[in-house]
């Protein structure tokens, strides 16, 4: 058993490598010694997580990211033709980056709204796109609370005391019924305005100059009639911030519409998706320069992507979600599968964090929209 | 350091057990003793994992409970009330379970796409619910093919050579202009007819008897004009099984859609999502039994969850997806979580297989609809 | 909102493709027309989803590296130098791959145990490496049952009763009370055993020659004395398959050890670990070819893969978990990052499957292993 | 198609809640109306995540436990019996928490190494576990620096240049030759102690009393040797933490005594596991109150929670990681599998945060040990 060094495997094991390149940077993490590691400020963290590695440094990245989007800056007003004085602009009239903010339902329904809405109403954001539940939960948060509850409450006691779980939340059914009560009225209201426009236009009332009902038409008048500081609905609507949602039927808002059609029947109310389409699609085409900042997976992340196709890709991506890309899901690809669609141009900034987002969002905005 | 054996520890380690009760059911796996081990046949297997234990036993009760929902008969349609005679009959006359089929679109993208079409072509499922990419791309690979790819692919070399990476999987971008070229005469024709009614009926042809374009319509149109056997809408229309859709316009359809409505204007079709909730949702109430086969997360999971709700739970459920419950999205609930909200019967039969569809469906199917 | 098609769109979504490479293979999935997709044989099902995609491909392709890792042949021992005469050989006398298999210790506590002891029992696998309770799970199963139980039992109420849970498993103490009965008296014979050797070599008893405890020699003790045919340990003993476990002492074993210093005491059984370091490196180095059967993450995949270091490279593997790389864990790195490492060679066949072991093993092992 | 509301939906859509109880709390967020919102401190980010739901609401919660852990105070040593004067006592003798912190190896490659160090340098903890990377890539960052790199660079261009990836980061191939350099010398001098010891105590060289090596007092040496502050080793030592790594053979520690095997052959140093798992038992059980801070899983995590089991429970349980419960897996086992098992007790405090440790470990340390 005694003998000279293996030499296969000595050979294997210290291999030497190359020189490293100079441009390689070094792993370093929180420098304690330093006063600002104690109880230490948003961007104090991100700084020193740059160089952290693994996911440490993707939020570092996607901080970043998310600075260069929203202080880029391009030409004035008043440099541009008439023809191409679109697109986004800023309070001095410069160019600024349209962005287009994608989340699922269940952060409204989490504490994470507050952050959603607090860049909502600062106008921090160009548009938004949602899935059905991240609607119509903002408005019933308006008139009914949802408490914390925990992951592993058994569903039979919870439907017989009529209390909802959302992952570690509970909404009671008594504010799904309060939002009925609220919605139905509203409803009643739109359908009279369809029938004016049809009476008016008549066979024409189809027309792509129609005031036709569209989910983002639907939205922003659910957010004037909230009326409510706290929603993001309302500041959407007040500050012309357009919210898409094409399936706006997939939750509490299609059973009342459902519930609606028996009330209203023969007339009907009907929300047209193509005329939305359009309305994302040419954001996108106007916008000077696009980000995308993706919070969650499924539709709102591919509705988001697919507009920015539009633009041969978006300029800054920054995709926040649990989901793996194994599986070829939509929701679980890289940023890199979109380059290979247009939907993210090659030499775009982009990055994904892999986590749950109410785990890194509040420390993200404190980092970046809400440093200062 | 000798000494008596330490109290504390041994009590801890050695704690005596209560008896096990009777119902407990031993750990098994595969006896390879018997000659049907070998290449063993899809129920065999099935058979060998109900006690395996883990995902292994989770499949073999998906397995299990889908064949309770789809053996499942009730009672002959000459005893039932002229009124009771809805849902879903079996060639005798049987009530049957009205199965509900959600999918996600990277499902048709793969190989995965010959197994839905099957179980459609087959009239096993009663009703479906896809993403856009799920209607579009099967429509797609009746003009061309999709290829085995890697999920390392580098986006930007693909961009250049107008490769889509899914996943594993590559659609040459050709395969988006072959779609544009068949579609567009498709909408052509629809936007006539749209016109065609709008003009029969003036100002009432938003009213709930008009044949107004909805996802379900359009797809089902679609179907027809495909008249494809490969295809799983082909089937779908053939069998007068809807296929809904809701956000029909986040994909490719949709670019077709946006561009079709600079060709028609001022005219411009209109797709209502009102109509469709209606639809789904009477499906569900009018099913003697509900069940629900969810193959991945998203819209599609929570759509027929939704919809169940409308009769106060299915009665059976299988989800399939990768998705985990602990960022509180829809995708990664349990089934207990939608027991809370009256989605799935508290004493229903529910599982979830924690597994990418692509790896299991295939012995699911070849155990169950495919057993014989 | 008329006007001409957008060119900046149309140009993005219908840009034209290279032409498709001859060699790109077509995606495609079972062929149900054919009677052999009823029931299907394991044998089958996997041929199909070569071109499924996903992980459904991913699986393929794993019984593909599997079997050509379990086939390949090389020279006759009679063709070889007397210093080349190493490795493995078939009982033909050919060279054949040295297969190292590691598992986790749930697959023992699981019905997967079967399918591992029937590879061992048949000698189809080369060495072993299993964390602790991948050990003693294993002998314990020889004298008390695990049974069926449910993620969601509350831990509370199963302490007081005494049943352990791991996963949907139960395994009620007892079981490891009826270890401790099994396993003194071996201990004590073995440090007899110790002494003995202690007392003939006096201070040379830690010399290279000496027959010191190892983890691995006290794991083929344990296989002699369970003296049971359905233990994967007996079988490894019978067949001289040796099995690694450095963190012996990580679990039940590590239990009884701890309370039998206190017998023994002052004398003390010991446990080496460099000599068995030794002795899987050396396998390694010797093996004609090596392949790597990793099921699960951890010390067991590490452990594995570093040995194959020491030959500059397995030639063959196969990973199956549902680790993700995401956290830079080793559990979760793609076979791609061994082939930095030196541990997978750049020319190897790999392939990581994103799945748990007890959904796949079954059908994999049915379709390679147990396909005859 | 008009008619009544159905009864059969309202019913379900519309049920009514039992009341809201008292103690529930309602789910909040960031409050951005006050100036601490702006660029927020870690303590200030955590309180206003508690009420976030989802992973936030975890986050926040393992911060509490861990000030709870950290800051628990019992009885002063004076107080206490003779032989009830164990466990951890702060400096002005009260009795404390001996926390167990387990880490994983990739941890010390990534810039979290500088927090781990933190803590044991401050003396915030008392025992460690490790993985043998976790040991062995704190010695080399002291002799050369690990890079930042990509999770996406191929692995053959890699090894070409002798360049290992550890998810995103790079570790030269010569660091492992620096570090066979530095250790070879320390093996010597350690095969000499070993000699010595066996020289003087000849057959009873194996008993419990002698300074056998075993991997806690090979790291402690190591340590020592390295004499480097940037070290978590060197503060362990230092500090008379002890760190725990069965499995210390496991990576380029274990190549090098496999190495060193050749060179002092037939003298061999041997590295017993059977002391040290009597030592991390007894610190167990000596402990007033235990808490786990468990970040990663596999062997760290198991290590720990089968040595508190000998106290029939931890008091306060953290794991922060990323695995699953699907599998079975104990790196995915939610802390409420260990209450099963009397690995954390009943009553204790515990928490599960799904997350990369890298991502949220420096807000959580800023938040907690380091927010004075």
């Amino acid at each position: 058993m005694s003998g000279p060094l293996p030499g296969l495997a000595t050979d294997a094991v210290l291999k030497a490598s190359a020189p490293v390149p100079e441009h390689f940077e070094e792993v370093k993490g929180v420098d304690y010694s330093k006063p600002e590691s104690r109880d230490a400020k948003a961007t104090d963290l991100i700084k020193s997580m740059k160089t952290m590695g693994f996911q440490g440094s993707s939020l570092a990245k996607a901080c970043e990211i998310i600075d260069d989007m929203r202080t880029w800056r391009g030409k004035h007003i008043d440099e541009l033709e008439e023809h191409d004085r679109k697109g986004e602009f800023d309070d001095d009239g410069y160019q600024k980056t349209t962005i287009f903010m994608g989340y699922t339902s269940n952060l409204i329904s989490s504490g994470t709204r507050d952050t959603l809405r607090f860049l909502v109403q600062h106008k921090m954001v160009s548009a938004i796109v949602s899935s059905a539940g991240g609607i119509e939960e903002d408005l019933i948060k308006c008139l009914a609370p949802t408490y914390m509850g925990d992951f592993a409450l058994p569903g039979k006691g919870l439907r017989d005391e009529g209390m909802n779980r959302i992952g570690n939340l509970i909404v009671p059914n008594d504010n799904y019924c309060k939002f009925e009560e609220w919605i139905v009225p509203i409803l009643d209201t739109m359908l009279e305005e369809q029938n004016a426009f049809a009476k008016a236009k008549k066979a024409d009332c189809l027309d792509s100059d129609t005031p036709f009902w569209t989910p983002s038409s639907v939205i922003d008048r659910l957010g004037k009639e909230i009326n409510d500081e706290s929603s993001v609905l309302y500041w959407a609507h007040k500050n012309k911030i357009p919210i898409f949602c094409p399936a706006l039927t997939d939750g509490s808002i299609g059973d009342m519409l459902f519930f609606h059609t028996f009330k209203s029947s023969p007339q009907q109310l009907r929300i047209d998706i193509v005329q939305d389409i359009r309305k994302i699609n040419s954001m996108s085409m106007e916008a000077s320069r696009a980000g995308m900042l993706i919070l969650g997976g499924g539709l709102i992340k591919h509705h988001i992507c697919n507009a920015c196709l539009m633009r041969n890709g978006a300029d800054y991506a920054v995709y926040i979600n649990t989901g793996q890309e194994f599986d070829g899901s939509d929701a679980g690809a890289r940023p890199d599968e979109a380059v290979s669609w247009g939907k993210i141009k090659a030499e775009a900034k982009s990055v994904k964090v892999f986590a749950d987002v109410s785990l890194v969002l509040p420390l993200i905005v404190a980092a970046t929209f809400a440093s200062k």
